[in-house]
């Protein structure tokens, strides 16, 4: 048997969903019915976070946010968050208290969890939630309209400039420290939708996901990828390009939804009324699998990306 | 500000709490209106297990149980768990498979939940489930009568001859390894009781919850604490008091109720069908607090128990 290193998380999810063992470990959470919904996310220190890159309120307001985006992808109302933490046994007051004002500061209250003493740092948040309508990722048909939410890339090169000292990219690391709630965007983006995800692995990942589950191909016009500002500046210094950087890396929060070109209009004055930019990326073909096209028509590889 | 190690885990929570920051941080769950109700516990290797005395299926058993008890507690019914799992990079998928199958054990499917890797082994889950009715912490009045279920003591005590490496005490070590799960006792005793919780922190310490919440008086007979067999013989060995072992320890997730005098046949009756043994304690009066008395009619000083 493979250990978890060469296996992979994706390998050992898939393997314990064939042994009926569980389901569900990769969706974005789990609708109860009643319209009850509810994710889960676990955050270690060392894996997901650096303490030296990320103040405690900064830490509380992440584990909140990402939570938050899975019940966005849900098109849900958030209803509460259960928070269990596991904090070394040095950890002040103050620091925890920070923690808590933090996690407060993405809108859903923490209506119960878990405390205890850990080696290393540990958040694990359950979001609780109501949605009317989950459109999940498997429900993608050819003919559908790719359309994102605001711009990619922030997020991974504001860490990028964390971790090799670059100056002067405030906003970038601002991004990375500060995921955007697209709550309202989801619960009305959720009424149109066919497939609705959030992009917490990235475009590339995240989309091959909808593909698979929805046994059809998703062709993404390159050009039409929206780039944050800086972010090319930071592909450039890390000798990279700049679309495989905003399209490969995670992290950015914002939501990817597939709809009928019919209800494309409905899409978009839903963005609007929520005050958000979408982008048209493409459409859903038959076929399987991700394709980015070029302005020539050709294709271009990329690679995905996943969190260890 | 002090550090967690001296303010301790329910200082933390009360602080937290009057700060407007979270809520039911020590309850046994949340209450999501329409009768759904979500718990949440996190097992962190080294502070809540050790590997060297758990295997694998154990530890999912046992990550799953300690929800259950809490679900128990609330009079539910499972829907299913989340589980959000930390694992050293080295685990192999064999270890992860058993541990899923321990998991399954406890009869609730799991429904969704997180995998990533950790430096320690860190396990989280979420029980949702569904309940009429929620006795809750706050309802004991003076006149009831406090129950318990099965027997106390067995889990502390199959942990201490694993500490130390006592023979001969299988069942005891199995009682550790493999709480009981009383689901079905907890839906028939929510029916009629005013207070209901499990015992995971140990008679002295949440019978002491009761009587805060409820602002009255637990008064214990100590003749009644029903101590399973092989207790006394390691309390011996230990040199210390079988009782005070019973009624101080934690991990028995038996279920503690008071039920006004009148309802006790029902209580006993629900009992009865689900095929546990019941033991009257003692009873609720005016005042606060708990107090063990003896036959002699004295009183017993006895000091809590607290996890890490």
């Amino acid at each position: 048997m493979k250990p978890l290193s060469e296996l992979g998380e994706l390998g050992l999810l898939a393997e314990l969903e064939r042994r009926g063992l569980a389901s569900g470990l990769d969706a974005e959470g789990v609708v109860l019915g009643d319209g009850l919904v509810a994710t889960k996310d676990l955050l270690v220190e060392g894996v997901h976070f650096r303490r030296e890159w990320t103040s405690w309120r900064d830490l509380g307001y992440k584990a909140a946010a990402v939570n938050l985006s899975d019940l966005a992808a849900l098109g849900a109302e958030p209803l509460g968050l259960l928070v269990g933490l596991g904090l070394p046994r040095d950890t002040d007051e103050t620091a925890v208290v920070e923690l808590y004002e933090g996690l407060a500061e993405g809108g859903a209250p923490v209506v119960g969890g878990d405390l205890t003493a850990a080696d290393e740092l540990v958040i694990s948040v359950t979001a609780l939630g109501r949605s009317e309508r989950v459109p999940g990722r498997a429900g993608a048909v050819p003919g559908d309209l790719l359309i994102v939410t605001g711009e990619l890339g922030a997020a991974a090169a504001g860490l990028y400039t964390l971790q090799h000292g670059l100056a002067g990219f405030d906003d970038l690391v601002e991004r990375h420290r500060r995921p955007p709630l697209r709550l309202e965007e989801g619960r009305r983006l959720s009424r149109s939708a066919h497939a609705l995800v959030d992009l917490s692995d990235g475009l590339i990942a995240d989309a091959r996901r909808i593909a698979d589950r929805s046994s059809c191909r998703l062709v993404i016009d390159v050009d039409r990828v929206p780039i944050a500002p800086g972010v090319e500046a930071v592909a450039e210094a890390a000798g990279g390009d700049a679309v495989e950087l905003a399209a490969g890396a995670g992290d950015d929060y914002e939501l990817l939804v597939t709809a009928p070109a019919d209800r494309a209009g409905d899409v978009e004055a839903a963005a609007t009324a929520a005050g958000v930019t979408l982008s048209r990326l493409g459409r859903a073909e038959a076929g399987a699998g991700i394709v980015f096209r070029t302005e020539g028509g050709g294709t271009l590889d990329v690679a995905g990306y996943e969190h260890e």
